[in-house]
C-alpha cells in the first residue's frame, strides 16, 4: 500500500509547535523561512507562552487550534514529544514531522519505542524523529530551518533526495542550487521512527515530477521491504544509493547518529545489485549520475563520439570510455567521414575522437555535431567545449540547443574554465542540457548510467570484444541474498 | 646539465614574428595580450607589411632589429619556419618558442627534423612547435593567444604546470584562477621538438617558486633521461603525472594531436612507480593533490581526525579513510576525550570521527581544534564546515586561521554549499588553508600525498593491521623496468 504523503509537501494548514520570537530557535526559524518563501496555508504557531510570533496569533497548544491541521511540525525538547502526539491523535491529525533530537541516536531508545508505538496505534505518518524535515521545490514549501543567505533552494526539476542525513542534504542542495541543477522533493528523515527510506520511495515512484532518485542510506530497518520497494522503483525510475557505514568504523558512528544498525555491507551491495540500483561511491558521483538522468538522457546504445576542441581532452576520454565497462567508442560511418571531410580544414583528422582543433568555430561545431548525429553508427555525443579559444562564439549555446532539440540522441557536454565559461553551462543547462566540468567525472557517470538501462532494458550490449552478461532480475527476497566479495 | 630557461619566463626584450594588425591573427592577440599584462620589457613585432602594430614599430624581419632579443615568439606559417630560424642563428639569438603547427602531428616529419637539427646545430632552445607556450604568474608574463575574459590568469603560487595538451593547460589555468588556486609557471609545449618535458622538469627543480610540478604528457621520447628526471626531481619536489594515451584507441589519437608514441602503458606506470611520481587517474584528481602541496600539507604520520557539524559528513569521511591504502583514523587519548567531554553538550558522542553536531558553534569548534591539534595520537585534522547552519558565524575563518598558524599539522578543510559558502573557502584559501567540496575527493588526494611523504621518507607507517612495505627506489634504468600487470 503506498503511504499518502501529499501533507508533507503540500498542505494547506500548518502546526508549528515550538514556534519562539527567539530568532536563534529552530522553531522560529521553521516559521520564518516558511512565510518568507510565501507559504500560502494557513500558519498556526504553538506556544505556552508567547502571545503573538511574526504577526501570527499563538495557540497554547494543538488542543487550542479550532480549524484543521494538515500538518503539525514539532520542535521542543524530546521529553514533551509523546503529549502534543496525543493531543494530535485527539484531534484527528494524521501527519506530524518532529525535528527534535534526542532519541536513539543518544541511547534513549525507549522513549522513540514509545513514539513510535503511539504513531502506530493511532494510525499516524510521521517524518523523523531528530530530521531537517522536507523541501519541495514544486510548491515552494519547506520546514528546513536553515537561513536562505546560507542555504539556497533549487529551483523546480526532476531530482528527488530522500537522505538520513540532514547536513548531507542540506550541503548538497545549497550546492545543487548553485550549480544551476533542479530538484523536485527533499526528505532528510533522521531516525526512520516510524516512516522510513522504503516509504518515501515508494511515494517518490507515484510523484511524476520526480524523475531521479537519490538515496543516502545509513540503516535498513526492513530488508525485505527495501528489496520489494527498490525492485518496484528501479523498474521505473532510477534509483542511487549512497550507502554511509560501509567500514566498521563507519557503522560505529551511524549508531551514534540516526541510532543505525549499518548491517552487512555484502548484503547491501547484493540488495542493489540484483534490484538494479544504482551504487553511488561518493556524494559528487551520485549528483552527477542523478544530474544525467535529471535531463533524461537515454541511450538506445553505449557508442559514444567525441566531438572536441582540445585534443588533449579527447584523448583523455578516449582513454576513459575505452577504460569503462559499458561504454564504446562509435566508428564513424565511410559516409559521415567523407561528409566531414568536405567542410573540414584539411589537417584535421577526422575519426573518434573527432578533434576540431583549437581553431575551431562555432560553424565547424554545427557540422560536426549535424553529421555525426546523423550516422546510425552512433548512439551519443560526448561534446567538449573549451570556451577560451576566441572563435568559438557565444553562438555555440544556440548550435547546441538546436542539435538538442533536433535529435533524440543525448548531447553530454564537458567544459572546464572560470567566469566566462560558467556563464554559458548554465546557459545550454538552463535548456535541459547536461554539464560537466571535466572528461572522466562525465564518462564514469555516463558508465553507469548506461549500465542501468542495459539492465533496465535486459539488453546484452555489446562492448568491443567482450559481451556483458545481464543476469535477469529475480525476485529474490532480501533475507535470502547471500553476501557477496567486493571485486 | 640543468637547460636555463629563464629568457622564456621573464625576458627583457621579445620580437613576436608574424604580429599582425588583425585582431583575429594569433600574433595580434599574443602581442596584445603582452602589452595588456603590463610587460615592461621590449616588444618588437616582426611583420613584412604592416609599419605599425598596437602603437609599436614593426620591423620587417629578426635580422632588421639592431637591438638585442632574449626571446623569439614564432607564429607564422610552418614553411616558413625554418627560415627565420636560420635569422636567429645568425642574430646569435639561443631562445625561440614556436606556436605554430603543421610538422609531424600532420604528418609532416622531415620539416620537424630539419627544424630539430637547425635547432641543435645553433645550441639554441626552442618551446614547441605546435604550442600555446608559456605563462609565469610570478613576472605576469605569458605568451597565450587567448582572451582575458575567456581565460582568467591564475595569481603567483606554487603549482606549475609541464602540459603537452595546449587546451588541457588552458582550460585548468582558467577553472583553477577562478577558484583561486595559484600558480608558478605553466608550460605547453606541443612536439617537443627539441625541449621536452624532462628539460622542464629539471628546469622548475631548480625553480624555488615551483613547490609542486604537474605533468600532462601524452608521449616520452627520451625514456632513460625521463626517469634520471623524474628520480630526481622527486626528490625534492612531488611530481604529479598524468598520461594521455593509455589505451590503444588513446594511443592512436596522440599521433595525430602532438604526434606522439603514447608507447607501453606498464613501463610507463613502472618508471611512475620506481620514481616515486605520484600517478593522476584524471585531470580533477591531478589538481585536488597539486592543491594539498602547493598549501604545503606536511604530515609527519598518517593519523587523522576527523572533526564535523555534519553527522552523514563524519560517517562518509571515515568510511573513505578506513578503506584507503594510507590514511589511518586517528585514536584520541583518554586525556583528550575527558577533556572535550568537558566542554562539550552532553548528547554529543566524543570520538573520530567528531561529532559536534548541527548546533555547532565557531567556539565549540575553536575548542575541538585546539584539543584535537595538542593530542600527540593526531597528526592532521579533516575539518568539515558546513556552513548552512546559523550558530557557525563567519568568525570560524579566523579560528581556523589560528589553529593553522599555532599548530604545525595539517588542517584540510571540506565544505560542501552555494554561495556563502563559496565565499568563506575562498578566504581560507587566501590565508593558505585547502580547502575542498567534498570528502571523498579530498580523502583520495590527501591518500596519495601520504603514500609519497611516506616512500619519500622511507618510512613504513603502520596502517592498523597492515605494515606497508616501501620498497628502497633504487637507481634502475628506465628501459630495464619490466611491464608489470595493472592490478
Amino acid at each position: 500500500m503506498v503511504v499518502q504523503l501529499d501533507n508533507f509537501f503540500r498542505p494547506k494548514s500548518v502546526a508549528i509547535v515550538g514556534a519562539s520570537r527567539n530568532p536563534a530557535k529552530v522553531g522560529h526559524v521553521i516559521m520564518k523561512n516558511m512565510i518568507d518563501s510565501g507559504f500560502k496555508g494557513k500558519i498556526f504557531p504553538v506556544n505556552i507562552e508567547a502571545k503573538e510570533i511574526l504577526g501570527y496569533r499563538v495557540y497554547k497548544s494543538i488542543s487550542a487550534i479550532n480549524e484543521d491541521i494538515d500538518l503539525v511540525i514539532i520542535s521542543i525538547p524530546a521529553e514533551f514529544v509523546l503529549k502534543v502526539i496525543g493531543e494530535c491523535a485527539k484531534k484527528k491529525i494524521k501527519d506530524v514531522l518532529i525535528v527534535t533530537a534526542g532519541f536513539s541516536e543518544v541511547g534513549n531508545h525507549k522513549l522513540e519505542e514509545q513514539l513510535r508505538n503511539v504513531l502506530d496505534k493511532n494510525k499516524m505518518r510521521c517524518i523523523g524523529v531528530n530530521c531537517l524535515g522536507v523541501f519541495d521545490a514544486y510548491h515552494r514549501f519547506d520546514t528546513l530551518f536553515l537561513p536562505r543567505y546560507r542555504l539556497e533552494r533549487p529551483k523546480a526539476g526532476g531530482i528527488s533526495f530522500i537522505c538520513q542525513s540532514g547536513a548531507i542534504g542540506s550541503a548538497i542542495l545549497d550546492i545543487a542550487a548553485h550549480k544551476g541543477h533542479t530538484f523536485s522533493k527533499f526528505i532528510s528523515y533522521g531516525n526512520a521512527t516510524q516512516l522510513d527510506e522504503s516509504d518515501f520511495m515508494e511515494y517518490l515512484l507515484q510523484d511524476t515530477s520526480t524523475k531521479v532518485i537519490c538515496l543516502y542510506v545509513e540503516g535498513i530497518k526492513n530488508g525485505d521491504k527495501f528489496f520489494d520497494t527498490l525492485k518496484k522503483t528501479t523498474a521505473h525510475k532510477p534509483v542511487i544509493v549512497l550507502k554511509g557505514g560501509l567500514t566498521d568504523e563507519g557503522m560505529k558512528a551511524t549508531i551514534s547518529h540516526t541510532g543505525s544498525l549499518a548491517g552487512n555491507k555484502d548484503v547491501f551491495f547484493g540488495i542493489l545489485n540484483q534490484t538494479n540500483a544504482i551504487r553511488a561511491e561518493s556524494l559528487e558521483e551520485m549528483f552527477h549520475i542523478a544530474e544525467l538522468f535529471e535531463k533524461k538522457i537515454k541511450f538506445e546504445n553505449n557508442r559514444i563520439q567525441i566531438i572536441t576542441n582540445g585534443g588533449g581532452y579527447g584523448i583523455v576520454s578516449t582513454d576513459a570510455i575505452s577504460a569503462s565497462k559499458n561504454l564504446k567508442l562509435a566508428d564513424l560511418s565511410y559516409m559521415t567521414v567523407s561528409e566531414i571531410k568536405k567542410i573540414a580544414p584539411k589537417h584535421m583528422n577526422v575519426g573518434n575522437p573527432l578533434d576540431l582543433l583549437g581553431d575551431a568555430t562555432t560553424e565547424r561545431y554545427r557540422d560536426a555535431l549535424n553529421l555525426t548525429l546523423a550516422d546510425r553508427n552512433v548512439d551519443g555525443i560526448l561534446l567538449i567545449t573549451l570556451y577560451q579559444t576566441p572563435l568559438l562564439t557565444t553562438e555555440i549555446v544556440e548550435v547546441i540547443t538546436e542539435a538538442h532539440h533536433s535529435s533524440k540522441k543525448p548531447i553530454i557536454v564537458v567544459s572546464t574554465g572560470g567566469e566566462f565559461t560558467e556563464l554559458l553551462s548554465k546557459s545550454l543547462m538552463e535548456r535541459g542540457i547536461p554539464v560537466f566540468n571535466f572528461p572522466n567525472e562525465t564518462i564514469n557517470a555516463l558508465d553507469k548510467v548506461v549500465a542501468y538501462e542495459m539492465r533496465h532494458k535486459h539488453i546484452n550490449w555489446n562492448i568491443g570484444e567482450k559481451i556483458l552478461k545481464v543476469k535477469n532480475v529475480r525476485p529474490v527476497k532480501a533475507k535470502r541474498v547471500r553476501p557477496k566479495k567486493r571485486k
